[in-house]
């Protein structure tokens, strides 16, 4: 595997490389069944065991309470932006968004097509580097939900725990934190997260829905993003994204077998995303992170050089030395480091010292 | 390879050999990339070469018009039996629906949530048996578009050739005979197919769409169901399900370096069905097939023992000698060899022997 690279990027992203492995080794034919996890039907034994795998593991890591379905979904997180809205926004009701970067930022613009929707709090005026205090927060407390980001790819800020938002449902866009750390599951009327950052490929998105919500859902929605309909046929209405639950089963596998659990995952991401922050913040202002102290994410770090110029000769330095894809979000620029659950500390580590040496040269 | 069975999977189903080999050798790295296809960004240079390359392909081998956008889009089929509805069927517009089995059902079923549709035919009563003849279409003149199923998996009935429907916008479910035949793509305003059966694995939907269609797309339509959206964005709006669009484009180099196009790709498969109709047709009704003579499916071939039981014995004796998944679906029984693209001619051959000998023993 002396090939590999180190790959930041921010999603489609790394996997974790003994998950790749298992799937290399079965590729051509799954044990005992003759043919790939691609090629077998939705119906037969062989994907079931898949599917209820991805799904107990799910279960078992996040703990996710009795109460709620696990569902796999297409269309990512984007289709769950309107699927939502169309789900839980009735008639004459309003929901409530906190806005913490850009993902939040399209989140309530698709639910805006569907319904009425205000913002709690958005972090736009300062340029989405903080999240709020709950004290901040400006709730409705009659809101049909409220909706919020966990981590925002694209800024590097991540919430540390959820927002207190009394009786109203809590609905989570965990795309890019998902599995990373230990969660309170029983806070959420609803968590979903597109896989293709911490969990699997691009083509399937969790949803981790509380059963009583689905007594919101109205009759005669599109089958593709009606909750009931995949609540009530196991996420097997149609034909599910079945190679990527696949890589979803043995990611978790690994992070239950080999990891050995979210607490155990939560200090080895804490630590690797200390390595970066060091150097952010021993370099004297060289490199500038976007995100405040206090929201910086484990998963996306972000930060600037003194000029354009400079970004972009770091970026090409870096990718010469398998350090790839720390080009920042074309939105945004400057530059983004991705340490999901996949990357390893020697993957940070290598990092760090090519910027302590990129100081030493340019700085 | 020699623990491969025969795999007779309506879907997802069997992939060409040589393109799994080609996925199995770059698994854990892409030449020049050193990350897993599962693991590039979806703005990269190598996932646009991949991305461009499914596209090309697939406009050389059906002769895509330039007037025609090729999209990838999630949801499978069924995404697309609401998406046609919202994007092209106005207030006060009717639309019309041939139904010739399963498919086709659902694709109305789905619509009628959306805006008023007719069925212009339907083969319920002859038991999905039959499609129609031009002559016995009751068309609307003034249709917002008219919608078929070119082959009816579940049924196994397949049209020859298009139906003339005159002026009305032409929508095709091609899910699973696309790209088993040269088409006249002139003819359709749209088609489309998951990919789960002749190209792909399950989890992307091509959608093959004339320009002037996009005109009819009304404003404020969820982002995952927007054909305009799709259109602009070049299938990249948020993250396409990038490994499936790979594996699309390692079959479709298949079809056309390896089989030389869809004339031979025709050929071959008329030679691979006629090899289990004849056992049908020679079986002195011991084999009874569902479709009429006149359009029995290409890809799948659908078939019923003297009784139940017997069905039972023959699917269960076929696994047991390496020819696997041929029950037929759960909503009609019997069997259902399923052989696309991907099953080679010696698997055809395979399971008539088997056929014949089974009916010796137990006829």
């Amino acid at each position: 595997m002396s090939d590999r690279v180190f790959n930041f990027s921010a999603g489609p992203a790394a996997l974790p490389l003994p998950a790749l492995e298992r799937a290399h080794e079965n590729f051509l034919s799954l044990p005992g069944v003759g043919a790939s996890a691609m090629e077998i039907s939705h119906r037969s034994a062989a994907y079931s065991e898949i599917h209820e795998r991805a799904k107990s593991n799910i279960k078992q890591l996040l703990g996710v309470p009795d109460s709620h379905h696990i569902l796999f979904m297409q269309g990512g997180a984007t289709l769950q932006f309107s699927a939502m809205a169309m789900n839980f926004l009735g008639e004459g009701q309003s929901a409530d968004y906190i806005t913490t970067g850009s993902w939040g930022s399209k989140a309530i613009k698709e639910a805006q097509n569907i319904g009425t929707c205000r913002e709690a709090w958005s972090g736009k005026a300062g340029n989405f580097s903080d999240v709020p205090a709950d004290g901040d927060l400006d709730l409705d407390a009659n809101a049909a939900y409220c909706h919020y980001t966990s981590n925002e790819t694209i800024q590097g800020v991540e919430y540390q725990t959820e927002p207190e938002v009394g009786d109203v449902p809590l609905i989570c866009d965990a795309s890019s934190d998902f599995l990373a750390r230990p969660i309170a599951m029983d806070k959420y009327a609803m968590l979903y997260a597109g896989a293709q950052k911490n969990v699997g490929p691009a083509g399937v998105a969790v949803v981790i829905l509380r059963e009583d919500m689905l007594e919101r859902v109205p009759d005669g929605l599109p089958s593709v993003l009606d909750y009931k309909v995949f609540a009530e046929n196991d996420s097997l209405y149609n034909t599910p994204p079945c190679w990527a639950i696949y890589i979803i089963s043995l990611s978790t596998d690994w992070l239950v077998n080999d990891i050995g659990g979210l607490a155990k995952m939560e200090e080895i991401n804490k630590d690797k995303a200390a390595v970066l922050y060091d150097v952010i913040d021993n370099s004297g202002g060289f490199y500038s992170g976007h995100a405040a102290t206090g929201c910086r994410s484990l998963m996306n770090v972000t930060w600037r050089l003194p000029s354009e110029d400079l970004d972009k000769k770091f970026i090409a330095d870096a990718a010469a030395a398998g350090l790839s894809e720390l080009k920042g979000h074309r939105s945004v620029g400057g530059i983004r480091a991705s340490i999901y659950n996949a990357m390893p500390k020697a993957g940070c580590i290598a990092l760090a010292e090519f910027m302590k040496a990129f100081q030493q040269k340019n700085g």
